[in-house]
């Protein structure tokens, strides 16, 4: 047998639970449930622009995955089969046995089955696949969104990006309560798919805030044909954050700070009570942040007076982390 | 816009046939017919690895496709969709558009939609997930070759491992013609689409060759539990190298020289009359080069005497193009 072989079956041969024929083929076989649509996904993770070189082997596992499952909770769809392609500059079995514990750790938090993959020699990179199911038109798009819907967000926004800082040593005086919250964003962040289940007959649109709310709002508002005005100080965020609503620093953080993960959506404003259960059952905060309007921009306003933000979002291409 | 988004569409949008929902949402949204399994298989190709780097990008861009329609080929599947991630060192527009050409030449042979990706800067990586249909039950798996069964091989045998070395520059000294069909062979193969759905009800296994006949013969027989005989005198080649079957460089190539993606398929031999069918309907040649047996091993003869061959196959991590 082979070293190739011998690592997918030491690290990449899993149980699973609703797979018809898993690794080991040319090809898996799964069934798609009657009445459902497949929805289809993917993200590569790459050191140096996705994650540092000396990431935790178990969070770059866990993160390659979960900014995949955070697309399908974007669609209001229910992961469950992946397909892992991974290129790999050398065999080494612990950190392998480490990025494998945090990969399945996130697959087994979401129910998923890894059902197929491709491993090579090469610069480390991992590409995910991920496919889900949605009832038949009942996927959460980005171009539903209508002229006075409110505009709502989950979580708290700015964790990922000020966890990013603290990887980059640049915020050496936070408490240590800042800190742990803030890293386990930037490092392990958990994707909102029983939210986007829940707003299935709700929403009128959705995103996954990956590279910032401007930029992942714009994208909506952009799809919808609609505009739509943000308030900052509506943005759920770290008292920390709170008392320097004031500095660009600041501003930036939460409208154009990425990899939160949390649901962007819009809903008409009927909605609210249905939404304020949906927050209840699910314990987690949903915050009305702004309304869409039939403009062709997105605006931010701080007390009622329109920010200047310049630096609306991430790309890969003129930017790296 | 950014130009990761500018990037993504202006070389990777495409009209789509059988696609609810393509690129430009969090994921894409399709419909598997009734009565079907989804079929699922990824591909990476790297650069020093899978081509060289002064490959032609239109060549990259089929061959990345083709490799993984071979799959499908391989399971007896029908290939629908496609994404696509691709890491790129710089933006170069020329390459991306020969790229994009060769990839969607390939997917529009094979009627695919392109549905989905994501760019981002890195070392060249081009990682490829595709999915097809199967009719419940009928995908030809690896684990169903019996004893007696025939071993069947489609096309030619070696032309891939011959153009290889012409790209290597080791064979200045052959002809015109065997060039020209050896590096067609190595640049952009040809996936046996047709050939998998015709064999749905005739073959009892079946697989793709890439790696070599022998390496990858051998996962059928190891999923199958049984062993098999090869007569080296009949896979059928070009007449260069049928002329030289005593020397063991051809016997390596015809035995373990990968990636002529072709198919090795099982049967029982009451199937060779309408195997026979399938060959004159597809104008593809089909040759019976073997026999499963009670063995747990995998032997190959020329002219009754018994090979010795050490290297079977071809392993990502012991050895690289």
């Amino acid at each position: 047998m082979t070293a190739e072989f011998n690592l997918i079956k030491q690290h990449f041969t899993h149980a699973t639970k609703h797979t018809d024929l898993g690794v080991g083929d040319d090809a898996a076989l799964v069934h798609v449930s009657a009445g459902h649509q497949l929805v289809v996904s993917t993200d590569m993770s790459l050191v140096d622009v996705h994650f540092f070189q000396d990431a935790e082997p178990y969070n770059i596992g866990w993160k390659s995955l979960a900014v995949n499952v955070s697309d399908m909770a974007a669609m209001g769809a229910n992961p469950k089969w992946i397909t892992l392609s991974i290129a790999l500059p050398t065999i080494n079995n612990t950190w392998l046995l480490e990025f494998s514990r945090g990969l399945m750790a996130c697959a087994s938090a979401f129910n998923i089955d890894l059902i197929g993959g491709d491993t090579t020699r090469g610069p480390l990179n991992i590409s995910i696949q991920i496919m889900g199911e949605v009832p038949i038109g009942k996927a959460l798009r980005r171009d539903g969104a209508k002229d006075g819907d409110d505009i709502w967000v989950s979580g708290h926004l700015g964790n990922a990006a000020l966890g990013l800082q603290l990887l980059q040593k640049k915020l050496p005086n936070v408490n240590e309560e800042t800190r742990s919250v803030c890293l386990k964003a930037i490092n392990t962040p958990q994707p909102r798919i029983a939210l986007g289940l829940a707003l299935s007959n709700i929403a009128t649109s959705c995103i996954d805030i990956s590279d910032g709310l401007m930029a992942d709002l714009g994208h909506v508002l952009k799809a919808s044909n609609v505009g739509g005005t943000i308030q900052l100080e509506s943005i759920p965020c770290l008292p920390d954050i709170r008392a320097q609503l004031e500095e660009p620093d600041t501003q930036r953080l939460l409208l154009a700070g990425g990899e939160d993960y949390e649901l962007c959506f819009t809903a008409p404003s009927q909605q609210r009570e249905n939404i304020m259960d949906v927050a209840m059952e699910l314990r987690l905060q949903l915050m009305r942040v702004g309304r869409i309007n039939q403009t062709d921009s997105l605006t931010a306003t701080l007390h009622n007076k329109v920010l200047n933000i310049k630096h609306l979002g991430y790309d890969h291409f003129s930017s790296q982390t």
